[in-house]
């Protein structure tokens, strides 16, 4: 169903509707993780499954890359592959990511293996990745738009997360730090592009209906993780058990 | 036909005799342009047809990083994208490709544009980058080798052209000086990764296929350009005509 066109603003108001009916700081299981009602096995859970979406990020932000028609357009992009790959084996995002599942004592060839999955997480990440590999710029690029609303859900996390759980400390949260200051930036550029690309309400629509799919994706990894660790606490075979995995 | 187990260095022997016979330092126009046998809107032909070329390396690269499995391989093939995109509109390879095309007196915007390409070109070009987005990251690596052969060529062709061309300079060939240390570098590396890969007669035949099938991405442009602007002369309809677009 498309309307009409929609200004810019406009276009953006809808995007912010949807994040505050969709986006991930809704879901039960992030309220039971800010509000200390987890235990360390069920955060472990989520750490492991979680490294998976921050190991295809580049992989995501490549294939942006690659389709992007112009040397200033790709700089702007390329960042993002910088900030989460870093510039050795102890920086960057993905780093960071393992410096919270080492504090967690989980295992990190285990980790990366991804051997311990939940697969509806591994089938939410490729779907992500696939999304922008395979759909129109304007989609791929709106696909990030999540970031407007991150800001809040890593303070709500940290904060929460720091007064919770003593296996938890501001060391093992690195991760968020930056994100802070390079979620507003990169969505930044994102948002811009798609108020300025999204000129018609076919394409509207369609940045409305990606924003929607992002969302899933987040939402459907704590379904998931719920599922799989809260309740009913059916764990899919061959995926993470808590007790087995920590050292 | 794949034939018995080589190894490492009887795999880059295999490498080296593909580029010693299909090469495009052996192409006709090659020796005409090094000799000094081409006049300038022939050069320019040259210059306009393979700045698609220039633009679409960091697509192809960006597509490899996409592919690439850790951080690390990551991180080591990124750099070719902030080479050839830079760090501004002024740096990288592609703004020193444009400074040839300035340099040759063609329209900048009629350049970029890509509208005066031969489609032999744009097919040639765009084979390459879909080869390294579709095919297996074996060959996908492997399709950067033509770099082994690189600094001969371009050693060749920058002295031919200074000496005799009055209308080429060194400023304008600004893009060849960093190439000749960028592609040892780069090549290193991927000859590494082949030599260490390709570890059964299949994938080293597939190895040496790819080299095959890029050197005639590199042979068909220069094909293309012998015969629509040296002999038979038959340009194709749409395509650059010097008289033409020379300010």
């Amino acid at each position: 169903m498309t309307g009409s066109l929609l200004s810019p603003a406009g276009l953006e108001t809808e995007l912010r509707a949807i994040g505050a009916e969709r986006y991930h700081d809704r879901h039960p299981f992030h309220h039971l993780m800010r509000d200390g009602k987890l235990d360390r096995g069920q955060i472990q859970a989520w750490a492991l499954n979680r490294y998976y979406y921050q190991a295809r990020i580049p992989a995501k932000d490549a294939y942006l890359v690659a389709r992007l028609p112009t040397p200033a357009l790709r700089r702007e992009w390329r960042r993002r592959i910088l900030d989460h790959d870093g510039e050795d084996e102890n920086t960057g995002g993905i780093a960071r990511w393992l410096r919270l599942t080492d504090g967690l004592a989980l295992d990190r060839a285990y980790v990366t293996s991804t051997t311990g999955l939940l697969p509806a997480t591994r089938f939410a990440v490729d779907a992500y990745v696939n999304f922008v590999r395979d759909r129109s710029l304007l989609e791929a690029v709106a696909s990030c738009l999540t970031e407007m609303f991150s800001p809040q859900i890593i303070a709500e996390r940290v904060e929460g997360m720091l007064r919770n759980y003593d296996f938890v400390s501001r060391d093992t949260l690195a991760y968020f730090t930056p994100r802070l200051t390079q979620a507003p930036t990169d969505v930044a550029f994102a948002l811009g592009y798609v108020k300025q690309h999204a000129d018609t309400p076919e394409k509207q629509a369609l940045v409305l209906d990606t924003l929607r799919f992002k969302c899933d994706v987040l939402w459907t990894q704590l379904d998931a993780l719920y599922f799989a660790y809260v309740e009913p606490r059916l764990v899919p075979p061959g995926a993470f058990v808590p007790e087995k995995a920590a050292r």
